[in-house]
């Protein structure tokens, strides 16, 4: 997703910097027109106006921004940081405070709609800030974003929204996998089942996505089982936080956890599907 | 439902009779063109070469066909019965058993649609049964159905379909209102969540028609908790009778009865959410 919003600011007219650890990434933003790309900041972090990061989860965050050789001392005040991992407010809320001790402005702006969005600039974006945080990054939102959902100005409120969004996106893959596994017991045709769901009041746009690689036996993962329980992991201590009970979220964080537990941690996220016992899947047809 | 696939019969040239307590549906159905409709069956079983039974569960279904002035005995050998109520597996087979003694030819043939569909004769069937029971009742199908799944031979597969299809519905619904309880104690505004989710991969067919249901503030029951409450104890039946672990819809299923016990089994299925304590839900705006 990362590339795919460099070359939306760099298609949009911004004088854009990429920062990979990956070589050949770097190489091919700068084939795309980047001013600079490399491993490290060093050399013009003090020109940006705006830094958008696009890491996995708080922990990259805080070394990107705060680690040895870190970006937040270089930047100039004012500066702003569009931080759109997905992280816990709480995570959200120490970061900012962090950027705020050196002068920097905040977005808590987590995003949706993976790498094809991201390529196309229409990336979904639910975001929480200070005015002046919009406006100093008004114009890497209007190059990235396809929709900027503004959440409020308090920090912590975007990454809440991306949070409950993901609630459901696990509780459905999981939901799915669930209904699946009971049609395979019954002796239902799993193809046949898939037909009726998504043409009917129970589909969801996770059982459509992702039981079709159930129904084709295919799990290269799109998106990995690890994702969810990193995801229903922060749902949950979202949830702790706030003293509020999930009983269903909490239920699909103990299947995606014991799927990774099992093994299956890096297939596609459908595979929460094989911690069912006592029933025979499809297999992947050869071509 | 019933009324929208007599019209449907109607409309498509069938010699049509109609069934129901309530006089003033009989007249609507007479007034529409109906052969003859009143609250029996006397006069015209004998003439029938097939039926359409649409309750609402097993018990209805054998009251009509088995009960006192019991349909079955009427019916010519040979005629089709196509059940299309929502029950178990098991009452399906014990249903078919019972009209095969009498010579009759079941389809085991739950719908889905709403009444919407139903009167535009566009209902989703799902059915299950032998060859000349889907042939005899054939003009049925055509009449009311816009699309109809074989599912196979097998008296109980069109039923487990439909149960399978209502534990992903029930789990959506109950979903949605954890997420949206969620957001309300976070402090997130819940037309904002409701927005962000029904444009992403967090959306279900449940979540976008129910939780709007809650951003209105408005359980007027288009399909209420109670009716959920019996869907899911169908679908916990159907997984113990399979010997199959259901950690989602189990819960939903106590979700559900939990939001019945408290008082709420005749709002809108989307009331669920009631039993979250401790948020503020929104309120129905007054017009």
């Amino acid at each position: 997703m990362g590339m795919g919003a460099a070359k939306s600011c760099i298609a949009a007219g911004l004088t854009t910097y990429g920062v990979d650890l990956n070589p050949a990434a770097c190489q091919a933003l700068r084939d795309a027109g980047a001013e600079a790309a490399g491993p490290a900041t060093d050399g013009f972090a003090g020109e940006l106006d705006g830094v958008l990061l696009l890491v996995v989860n708080a922990a990259q965050c805080r070394a990107v921004l705060f680690g040895e050789n870190g970006l937040a001392a270089k930047l100039r005040p004012g500066t702003g940081v569009m931080v759109s991992a997905t992280i816990s407010a709480a995570d959200s809320r120490d970061i900012a405070k962090g950027l705020a001790e050196r002068g920097l402005l905040m977005l808590d702006a987590p995003v949706s709609g993976g790498a094809v969005k991201a390529a196309a600039g229409q990336m979904t974006v639910m975001a929480s800030g200070g005015k002046d945080a919009f406006e100093k990054l008004k114009p890497v939102l209007d190059a990235v974003a396809g929709k900027v959902y503004t959440i409020g100005e308090e920090i912590g409120l975007g990454a809440t929204v991306k949070i409950i969004h993901q609630l459901l996106a696990g509780v459905h893959i999981a939901a799915g996998a669930e209904a699946m596994a009971l049609a395979a017991r019954a002796g239902i045709p799993l193809d046949t089942m898939y037909e009726v769901v998504t043409n009917a009041a129970g589909n969801s746009w996770m059982f459509e996505n992702r039981m079709k690689h159930v129904v084709d036996g295919d799990y290269t993962p799109h998106s990995a089982v690890d994702i969810f329980v990193k995801d229903l992991r922060l749902v949950t201590e979202t949830a702790l936080s706030l003293g509020f009970p999930l009983p269903l979220a909490s239920t699909a964080y103990t299947m995606f956890a014991n799927a990774s537990n099992a093994g299956f941690g890096r297939e596609d996220d459908a595979a929460v599907i094989k911690t069912f016992a006592g029933i025979t899947l499809p297999e992947k047809k050869e071509k």
